[in-house]
Order: structure tokens, then sequence, then C-alpha cells
């Protein structure tokens, strides 16, 4: 039986759940693998700090530096989350010869380019299976299963947060922010959840998979990113009344030598098996010029499904040590020479909802700014005279068009004296 | 630049797809690996048939001596299908030494357990991604990122040409045999379409996945199967109706020490996520103790998904072959002692369909044999007298019940005088 020691960074609620998962399953590795997972230290920052899992006290230790210098040690698991310490612990841990595994999406998003090149000079495995959709296996996916493919696209639910609170505001007519309070109380939604709200967690999410994706380091500055926070009731509605669901949705494609890469609310067509995707369930859809469509499917967080994909890296990891040889599979390089196609240039058709007097001639006006800059109008919903003065909504679905144009349409329209609010304007996607 | 040396066995759909891959995407590994694959040998059975790929003429060979005493062909893809000579090829290339990739379902599912043997004994990697789902990476999931987990339950829907048929009957409102026809003239069924139909195809997929599931080879014999053929567009309809789609379901669950592992049309509830996945995309539904439930999406079949699984197969046996190592994680092994738990000792939620002459006194009847064998109805409807004399359909949902009441049930009722054909009865799964 070969004994593989590993340590653990941080143990809240991710490396509790690898804990308690070695706890209760680690006798499959012994008996289908011949080898015995054994934590021996866990990095937190006090050691006396009561805990639901019971650990024999002496695992714990607030020195990284023991970790660091125990030879033993060959895995180190970073489940910190955070910037700083983890990214110098990731690096320290790869330069000293160690095996790496992190949960850490935000740290590779921001600082994947030295974290990839420490782990290729090292010639060391570096896991991160955990960083992106909890247990759903996408990072191995797109790493091994479809590397015979061109990568065209990728279209992702990946933030729980998010698709739990616009899932239940269709579902169950409630707002925005009746839906948060709803999230915050099952777990769902931190009680800041601003990094959801906003987009950036899908964000950090989609770097990672477009460097993959494409080979090159995509760090989350280039992410064009909008969040949630002005998704209103009525949009969801007027989507549903289209055959659309909004859902929040990161994305990342190539277009010949630009990269798109984006995260924002967007109208999916019903019959798309992204729509299927409810409350806090995750899904990333890829095309690959070979496979064609595929979709993995899961809970993208929480302290088991994230154990599951920490603890297959372990194993990974483990064989790599066994080997003595490095992965095959390149990390994504750091490139300079690659280019991002800015938002303006982008291409969709678009929802638009404007809050006009109801009068007569204003849609001619709005139509008219729209003719303008060329958009043309797919289909128009106005909803009549309501019974206190004041706005109607107008909702129109527009061809596909140049978001530069757009803008600017928009712009002109409401500046328009009937129009009452600024211009609702979401992206569809097909 | 380290070159690899391929054979393929076999030129049909999925070789030829393999070889397209290369040629188009084989740049991929030398500029991302540093290798090459290079297809040295193809075995055909007639070097001068008219082929649409264009392959120089000394590739082919009818002689599989030659390929296997070839010592540069370090791979043999296995593409041809059927059990022999398939299954004496890849024994022989494994015994030979040589790294084997295969895309057969039927020979794994029907002679697992000596192949398997053969590859354990040789430390050989043995690929077999492209047996099920296509290119979906559902073997890779199972056997690697799912390692941690407790697989409770695999749910799928693995066969393309009924899912395609069974959607069109819904959606269209069209019969089987239209279906049927027109699932032929689009390509997603074949001349003879029996084993897709009768569940066969479904039943060796699911006993490779079961296999892996639970570490024990589990023959094909041991799947209880029943195919579409007698699936009316009525009960499309009625089930639909109760909000329920049916759908061709392979599954396996470990029950204590017995495994259940099947094939059959089964309800599933439309909320249910595999009710999303149309035509001719299959869905495979694992539940892990760790992950909870994930869903992997794709096409199933075709040429150019098949031929990216079988490629990552052939990545990762170069893998195993540069760091001459055998894979960390086991094949399926041969065990006697598991129990497969017999379809009469099943529990299930049940639809019937009864067609009953509509007389006073028949429902009656019908829910007090029912009551004799305690099984309890949850809903029943009951369809007004037509316009010609004769039977008309009377649909029950069921609560649960044990497969052999059910049965012995049913017997009884299809005895009474005022039941004017046999009853229909289908499982429900939730």
């Amino acid at each position: 039986m070969k004994v593989i020691k590993v340590a653990l960074l941080g143990f809240g609620t991710v490396g509790q759940g690898v804990y308690e998962l070695l706890m209760k399953n680690g006798y499959i590795f012994e008996k289908k693998l011949g080898i015995q997972i054994d934590i021996k230290k866990i990095l937190v920052r006090d050691v006396k700090k009561k805990r639901e899992v019971k650990v024999p006290p002496e695992l714990f230790t607030t020195n990284f530096e023991e970790i660091l210098r125990d030879e033993e040690i060959a895995i180190v698991c970073e489940l910190m989350g955070g910037l700083e310490p983890a990214k110098s612990y990731i690096l320290k841990s790869l330069f000293q010869g160690k095996q790496v595994v992190t949960a850490n999406k935000a740290v590779l998003a921001e600082s994947g380019a030295e974290i990839f090149e420490m782990a290729r000079s090292k010639g060391a495995f570096l896991g991160f299976e955990a960083s992106v959709g909890g247990g759903i296996p996408v990072i191995k996916t797109l790493n091994e299963a479809l590397i015979g493919n061109q990568i065209e696209r990728i279209t992702g639910i990946i933030n729980g947060t998010t698709n739990y609170i616009l899932t239940r505001m269709l579902e169950q007519n409630i707002s925005f922010e009746k839906a948060l309070d709803e999230a915050k109380a099952k777990g769902y939604a931190e009680a800041d959840p601003s990094l959801d709200l906003k987009g950036l967690d899908s964000a950090h999410k989609i770097s990672i998979l477009g460097s993959l994706a494409f080979g090159i380091y995509i760090p989350f500055d280039k992410v064009y990113i909008e969040g949630i926070e002005n998704i209103d009731l009525m949009d969801l509605k007027f989507a549903q009344s289209f055959g659309y669901v909004i859902k929040l949705i990161a994305e990342v494609k190539r277009d010949r030598d630009k990269i798109e890469i984006r995260v924002h609310p967007a109208l999916i067509p019903e019959d798309h098996i992204l729509t299927s995707v409810r409350l806090n369930y995750n899904a990333i859809f890829i095309r690959g010029d070979f496979v064609g469509d595929i979709l993995l499917y899961g809970l993208g967080a929480g302290k088991e499904p994230t154990a599951s994909a920490v603890v297959s890296d372990i194993i990974s990891a483990t064989e790599y040590l066994l080997s003595k040889k490095s992965p095959l599979i390149p990390y994504p390089s750091k490139k300079e020479d690659f280019k991002i196609k800015p938002i303006k240039e982008c291409i969709f058709k678009y929802y638009f909802r404007f809050s006009a007097l109801d009068r007569p001639g204003v849609l001619s006006k709005i139509s008219g700014i729209l003719g303008k800059y060329g958009i043309s109008i797919a289909s128009v919903v106005q909803i009549g005279r309501q019974k206190k003065r004041g706005a109607v909504p107008i909702v129109m679905l527009t061809h596909e068009a140049k978001e530069e144009r757009v803008e600017r349409a928009l712009a002109e329209i409401d500046t328009l004296e009937v129009l009452k609010a600024k211009t609702k304007r979401l992206r569809i996607i097909e």
C-alpha cells in the first residue's frame, strides 16, 4: 500500500468536505488503487476554533513553512480562496517540487500566468478541477476528452446564486430582492453577494475555461462583464412571452484571430437545453468541431461536489507522482499578441424594453432612429394604456446588429422626451 | 517531436472520422504536446474499395498479422465493431504489448471479462471512451472525475435512434412507423434497426457503465431489456397529460448488495433535465454520494463525435506509452458473487392503460383487483364513450408497487371479459 501525504491549506467548507470525503470513501482508493491518501497537515488561522468535523488536533498548524519544508508532503491542496496568501503558497509549493491542487478561481483568473508558468517550469501537476463548476468535470473534459477538437464556443451558466435568483423570480413571480433574500436564507447567496450578482464570479470562471479552450492565458480583466442587478421580473415575463428564458451567461468564442469573452444576462431560446438548468445548478455547453455540442450539468458549488473535484485532482496528482512524469497536456501560456474582440464590435440580436409615454407617433420615432442605425426590428409588443397615466412598456426584439450601433441608437432614443426611463437592453444568444 | 504510430482496424464511418480528425487537427498535438500521431496501417477487407476519404493506398492492408508483428505500431484502434474478429484482434494486440483503443460496445459488454483481464495482466491501457455516448466523456468521468464517489445511480438516454423516434412521435403527432421511416431517411436508424429498437444497444452500453460504476464486470446478459416497439402515440400523449415524457431509459443502481440494471421505456417527470434531451441526443445522469447529480449530454453517435472520443483515448494511450506506467485505475473485474436484483423484485410507480368496454362497474373491477395485490392508485383518467362501440382507454398512475405484484394483478385483470386488449404497463422513474 503506497501512502500519499497531503496537506490542506484552509479548513472552511471545501476543506472540511475533502476531509469528510477521505474519511468516508478513502477505502475506495485503498481497495481500487492500492493507495492510501493521508492528510498530514491542515493549515488554519486558529487551531483552537470549534469545528463541526472532528479532526485529530495534531493535524492543525498555523505555520505554512512547516508544510512547505515537510518532504513527506507530496501534494498541497489550496482551499483558502482569495488572492493572498493563496498565490504565494501555491507558487512556493510548486517551487518546492510539490504537486498542487486548488479550488481557487480568483487566483487563477488573476494570477494564472505566473502560476501556470511555475507549474510548467517545475514539470508539476497543477489540478484546478474544483475552480469551475464544482463537481462538474469541465476542466478534464476540455483538457483531455476534447483534446482532438478545435473549440468553437463555450457558453455557461456558471454561477449558482444568480441562476437561483433568476429561476425563482420567473417561476414564483417574485421580485429580484425577494429572490435574493430567499437565496441567502437557503445558503445559496453569501452575506455580501456582490461578487456573484455583478458577474465577477462567472468572469473568473470563464477566464479559466477560455484559457484552456484556446491554450492562451486570458486574464480576468479581459472579460466584459454585466451582472443581473438590473433584471426586472417584467423582463423575465416579456422574454418568456417571446419564447426565451433570461440567464446569466458566460461565453467565450473565437472569431478568426480575435477572442470574444463576456459575462452578461442574455435571452436563450426556450428549446435550448441551457434553459433547463434551474435553481442553483450550473451547466457548461461546449461546441467543438468534431464532438459537436456537448453539455455538462451539475451542482457548481457546495461542500460535497467541490470536494469530489478536489479529490479527483488528488488522484491525478498521485498518478503523476507515481509515474514521475510531467503532464503531457500543457498549461495555458501567456501570449501578448492575442486580441480580444471589444464588446462594441460584437454582434447580437437584442431585446429592448422602452418606457414610453403612450402617445401617437412614439413607435414611429423609435423605429425611425433604429432604422437610421441599420437596426431592424424582428417583433414588437406594445402594452395598451394603463389606468394611471405614465409610461408604458414597448418591447422589441431585433435582428442581428453590431453592439456599437445599438449603443448609439439607444443613446439617441433615450433623449426623446416621450421616453421616461433608460431603455433596457439585453442580448439574445441562440 | 515524438512520433506515435497507430493502426486502425476497420475503415468504416468511425475509422474515416478518426483519419479525418488527425488530418485536420493533428497539428494540435504537434503544437500543444510535441507529438505526432501517425497512422501507419489500416486494416480493411478490400484494399481496392472506393472510399470517400483520400488515403495513401500503401496504408491499407488486409492482413492483421502484419499490424500485430509491426513493433513500431504502439497503439491499435479497433473500429470494426461486432464480436469476431474484433475480440481476437483486441486480445492479440494487448498480448503483444500494444495499447488498445476500441469503440466497440458489443465486444466489451459480451466479452469484457476476458478483455479487461488481458489488459490488466499486461499492464496496458485499454481505452473505450467511444463505446458509450459517442463524444460524451462518460467513461473518463466515471473512472477519473468521480473516483472519490460511491456511485448510487446512473440513468441514461443512450440510444439516439429510439430517442429520435420518441421525440418526433410526441412533437409531430406521428405514429411509431412514420417516425422510424423518418429516422431511417435521416440516417439516424439503420436499415435493420432492431438492435436499437429492442433496447439491445442501450443494454450493451449500460452494462459497460454499470461495470465501471461498481468495479464489477456486469455482462450484457444480466441486463433486463424491453424496447420501444410497443409504445403508441396515445401513450406518449397520456403521459404528457400527467406531466411526464416517455424515454427509453437505461438504468443501473445499487440496492445494498444487489445491482439493478435495466433498459426499458419509462415515464420521466417533465421538469427533470433528462426530458430536455431531444432527437438523436444522448445524456447520462449520474448520482454520486459527494458530487450529487450530474448530467453529461451530447451526440451519442456519428462519425465526428465518435472520432473525437477515439482520439482522446489515443492521447491517453500515448501518455501511458511515454511514462511507461500502467494505468492506476483498474478495469472492472469478474466477480461471481455479486447479485443482480431480478426485475420482479424491483419497485416502481406504474402507468397502466387498460382497453376496456365502457360498461358500469369496469373501473371498480379493475381497482378491486389492484387493491387485492396491494397496488394503490395515484390518479386515473377515463375517456368517455366514443361514437363507435368498443373499448375505451382507462389510464392509471399508481403509487409504488413491486413489479411481481403488478404482473400478477395485470394478468388477472387481463382475463376480465370487459378487457379488450392486453393492458399497457410502463414504469415511472423519478
